[in-house]
């Protein structure tokens, strides 16, 4: 028999890198049983719609990939401000450059979907502002702990480096070209370093 | 009788801001046709297909866009720095908040069709590119008349400069709130004043 949370979790995989890869509507239901054992049945037993799919893709593979990619990482290091910069270095170094043009998973959907549909929107927003609320409290840890001159104003910065991120990103979908992630990276670290003490 | 050069204009200029708001894929040929005057014999005859009339915007519209928006209004600065930081001010000033949700022309042409069609990438990518030369060139006349530091890479910060920009943007259309403009304002000024002499 099988097991309903593994189910739903294909599903959820398979169709997050479907929809990263070709745009939510680029893909139809169809697209993703065909990469599944999962029937038709199954699918809407989980996911009424193809909208209800979306959304659950950003509520919960969107969100744990934040986490994972970006902000847990970032508990390894004792100074905010070098942690990440060091794992901004180790994302870049790990982007494969036939991933470039797939760009970002959540500027992906934004773009997309925003304008659209509130739904998508009002999730896609949380997700963002998971991201930078996350960065804005490493921020505050590195002035606390005397990292960070106190003039700095920790959720500006934050933005900051989640808006340069997002851009490089979007950019580099169309450059195919790593060179845009160092720009980013060499940037970023040069701004950084006028916020250190 | 008809003016032909005026015809084609009309549908440019009809097709670029529906394309803006909706997507390119979300607009039809008749939902343009029912904003002009033109028939459809004369928009087959000016345009074969839709993709070509796409890559009209993007070689026209797009391009001239970018120069007017961006790049002319520099010349009127002595000190391109202080240009580029006053210009985006006035940007984010003059552009209204019912404006955000759509987010930059060029930004969402990139991330909807420079995946799926090489002919749109490559065009967008001349645009991309020319803005970023553009500002390239302001910053190496700003380095020669001893207005920015000659241990600055004028081309690694025109590209941080335009990633910062289409991210801000970008999340602006999500978040549809003018404050993350602001948080690329002063921190582009605070990261550009380290640049300045």
């Amino acid at each position: 028999m099988r097991d309903p949370e593994k189910t739903r979790q294909q599903i959820l995989d398979t169709a997050f890198w479907q929809v990263f890869q070709k745009g939510f509507n680029n893909v139809s239901i169809n697209d993703i049983l065909s990469q599944t054992t999962v029937t038709k049945g199954a699918f809407f037993y989980y996911f009424p719609t193809k909208n209800d799919l979306g959304y659950a893709i950003v509520d919960e593979v969107l969100t744990e990939l934040t986490l994972k990619r970006w902000i847990h990482p970032l508990n390894a290091y004792k100074n905010p401000l070098q942690g990440i910069l060091h794992h901004l270095k180790k994302i870049i170094e790990n982007t494969p450059d036939k991933n470039l043009q797939w760009g970002c998973p959540l500027n992906n959907l934004i773009q997309e979907m925003s304008s659209v549909d509130p739904i998508f929107r009002e999730k896609l927003n949380a997700v963002l502002d998971l991201w930078i609320t996350q960065i804005e409290n490493h921020l505050k840890k590195a002035q606390t702990e005397g990292h960070m001159k106190k003039t700095a104003h920790p959720r500006q910065v934050a933005e900051f480096i989640v808006m340069a991120h997002e851009g490089a990103f979007g950019m580099a979908k169309s450059f195919q070209n790593p060179k845009i992630l160092w720009s980013l990276y060499h940037s970023l670290r040069d701004y950084i370093h006028t916020l250190s003490i």
